[in-house]
């Protein structure tokens, strides 16, 4: 294990967060109290601090980098942000506990957008800019950030382990022969995007703040508000462009590459992007037809089922009402929508639709094998055999996602809560979406949970954004092993 | 697709169906009313009938046997032993219904054991004997049964895909190296184990016919009873004897083969068995612990908290109290034991803890492979390699598996009970249980759900039987191409 560049590159991840806290600095000096005003200066003092001491760590003689190196780099950078990140929480007194504080901002990074904070309104301008940008940080990926800005250290080799870790999805795209590259394209797309989304919104009526947050929250697919109601008091517009907007930040961010390329016949063939929309399509159906009698309106009813399909299942988790209130057939249909997520190489969490694609695939391909033995059968997406590594690595991934949901319901019901609160909270996190049902559900936070419970749900949080993989390799002891 | 021997097939279960129903009959000669006697009478006619006609379809030429064919034959053998064992219930009016009648005899040819029948002490004697035989004779597999009695009569194929197809678990074991001799040897292990099981009970003070018909339940791993509180009222003497009787047959039954063979090496070294042994003993501890409060006794708390992780792990589904009193931890440690199912090649359901321990075995390798890429790795079990087929036949069925629980739960969800009623529900039939929760929990019978819901939960019993593949195979058209 080559910790020196371990060190390194979490000294300059520390660096740049502390960067990514000065625009709440400055909005803290105009409209915050002093307490929010030096909550800022401590915590931005104090990542940089830790930041440049750990990057003053004699660069390593080995720049030799394997996978392990990517995936640790990755996790423990993950960790180390939140924790960091939490730091102003605490000290401006917006979340007193840490562990609370913790929770929140592991939320916000991982776009999940559960959170403990009953009153947003009642909340600093400062503190509520820096939670929701967490979000947008987070979305694309905070290490393909620093990527995307700073040339890579050492070669090629370590960028490569970071993007597979840190992307979303079975196989990690690679848009151009460099991979800051790569990482370029990805944020100028993503800021793009974001601005239009702003601009949108603004022309609609929406406060600038307003405006900028939430499409924050909408771009990383995350879901913090800082309206108490989350996105119910805004607009029907409003409303309508904050969706359509969560479902383009859920496709492949690829696709956007390939447009700008003007490959549309591709765009037109991906399997994934079909799937995506035929899900999308089907579910806004079958939940508006279901609802219409709660509303008594099918327009009423199909807004309010399009605005939450495309909430649920980019795992964003914004809500325009008490979604808990219709009947339970629409309850079912979110619930797999928080698990199906959006698609590969997007800001959205969940399984993916490109696992699942390839895991049906496969499945088909053994129901082919059951009725005629001897043929052989590969699988193809999009033309491209997928190798048998792909399929039995998402084999695991499910395998392992399905483990960890029955082990953190297992301690989430400890605090006694029903079973559809500890199911669907474990879900909301691990899927990176955020409002579940029951108790935490839209109306209600997660502060009612126990710190256990908050820890195994920020761990759940950082499994699911992360694609689980990266985080466990922490747990395995032959990682730490310096020699190999 | 050879329809001939399949038709043979189905007529040879019909007559043996027929056959089964006798000791029925000669109960109602002597303990219940006429009506009861002439629906005995009908239900073996109509049987003998239609399985005689069967047969006497000309042999085929063409004696070549795929293993469709033995998928489709044991699927379809299945059905038609359900829908023709319901016309008892039906016509001495038990069960009025025939689609609650169907969902019945299902539930007790799978060893689910969900009943509609809210008044159990009410019905005739000769209607839960045949009741509580479905059972016994669903256990270890009708068509099992058939090889054990009858000589196969297109050599050796045919057998070899029944067995394939009907054995729980990934692989189906080969204990002699004739099929007939192997289904031998196991139904006389499971005689001899179900005579032992009756001579217990019956020395323990338990009434002759409870102690038949509860020793067909728990052998089966069923789970009917024929009282309304389940085995509450039974001695706590023959409850312990029950739940150890319900993880004996949770066994695999290999198992026993070695211990008669003498080979207690192999027995010692098992990793399933120890896998089995130690989830039973770490829920058992767990429980015992969690509901000591509820109790406020701790050898209470863990008697019935014995027997209530022996009755789910077993997928018996048999209570002793009404366990939805307990904690909400205990009821998370219930439902994940539903999930993981018994031993493979015993009489119990779920997901069969062998498939579990591939799946784990393979997402270890996974790991491995990502923190040393380079390396070769294997997964084995018990010193054997573990074929590649195995392994993605395991991920396939895994998938699939969660795909029919969203299913499902999506389609009773139009009944609008709670989602713990409905994912319980579904769960529970799935994975043979019987009970669940809410709705579907030990209080409660399926009744109130609707006729679609019973439908898709009865699929739902057959799927979970037959290892989800060869029901499925029903459903592909090509399986039904007469010329392949």
């Amino acid at each position: 294990m080559n910790y020196k560049v371990i060190c390194n590159y979490l000294g300059r991840i520390l660096l740049l967060e502390s960067a990514t806290m000065l625009p709440s600095l400055i909005m803290a000096i105009f409209h915050d109290t002093t307490r929010d005003l030096v909550s800022f200066i401590i915590s931005i003092a104090l990542s940089a601090a830790v930041g440049a001491a750990l990057c003053f760590i004699p660069k390593p003689k080995s720049t030799s980098i394997y996978s392990r190196e990517g995936c640790v780099t990755v996790a423990l950078s993950w960790i180390v942000i939140s924790a960091f990140g939490a730091v102003p929480f605490v000290i401006s007194g917006a979340i007193p506990s840490f562990i609370d504080a913790f929770f929140e901002t592991v939320s916000g990074f991982t776009t999940t957008g559960a959170t403990v904070i009953s009153n947003v309104e009642a909340q600093a301008m400062s503190v509520l800019y820096w939670r929701s940008f967490t979000h947008w940080l987070g979305g694309m990926g905070v290490l393909v950030f620093l990527l995307a800005i700073v040339p890579a250290a050492h070669g090629n080799g370590m960028p490569l382990q970071l993007m597979r870790a840190e992307s979303p999805g079975p196989v990690a795209g690679k848009l151009a022969p460099r991979l800051h590259l790569t990482a370029r394209i990805l944020y100028s797309i993503y800021i793009a995007l974001t601005a239009i989304q702003i601009l949108i919104l603004i022309l609609g009526g929406m406060p600038v703040f307003d405006a900028v947050t939430a499409s924050y929250s909408t771009a990383g697919t995350g879901g913090f508000a800082i309206k108490n109601d989350s996105f119910a008091s805004y607009s029907p517009y409003c409303q309508t462009v904050m969706a359509i907007f969560m479902l383009l930040f859920g496709v492949n961010f690829n696709i956007y590459f390939l447009i700008i390329m003007g490959e549309f016949v591709r765009v037109w063939k991906d399997s994934e992007l079909r799937t995506y929309i035929i899900i999308v399509a089907s579910s806004v159906i079958a939940v508006a037809v279901n609802a219409w009698k709660f509303f008594g309106d099918f327009g009423q009813s199909l807004h309010h089922a399009f605005f939450q399909v495309a909430s649920i299942i980019t795992t964003t988790g914004g809500t325009t009402l008490d979604y808990e209130a219709w009947p339970e057939f629409s309850h079912e249909v979110l619930i797999i929508l928080m698990f199906v997520g959006a698609c590969a190489g997007s800001t959205g969490g969940g399984v993916k639709i490109s696992r699942l694609v390839i895991m049906w695939k496969s499945f088909c391909c053994e129901i082919k094998k059951l009725l005629h033995p001897h043929s052989v059968s590969v699988i193809k997406m999009d033309g491209d055999v997928v190798d048998r590594g792909t399929v039995s690595r998402c084999g695991a991934f499910f395998f392992c996602y399905i483990l960890l949901v029955c082990a953190s319901t297992l301690i989430v019901s400890v605090d006694n809560f029903s079973f559809e609160t500890n199911f669907s909270a474990v879900m909301a996190c691990l899927n990176n979406v955020g409002p579940g049902f029951g108790m935490a559900g839209p109306v209600e936070t997660y502060a009612s949970f126990s710190w256990l419970s908050k820890i195994v749900l920020s761990l759940d949080m950082l499994l699911g954004r992360l694609g689980i993989f990266p985080v466990l390799v922490l747990f395995v002891p032959s990682a730490w092993n310096p020699r190999k």
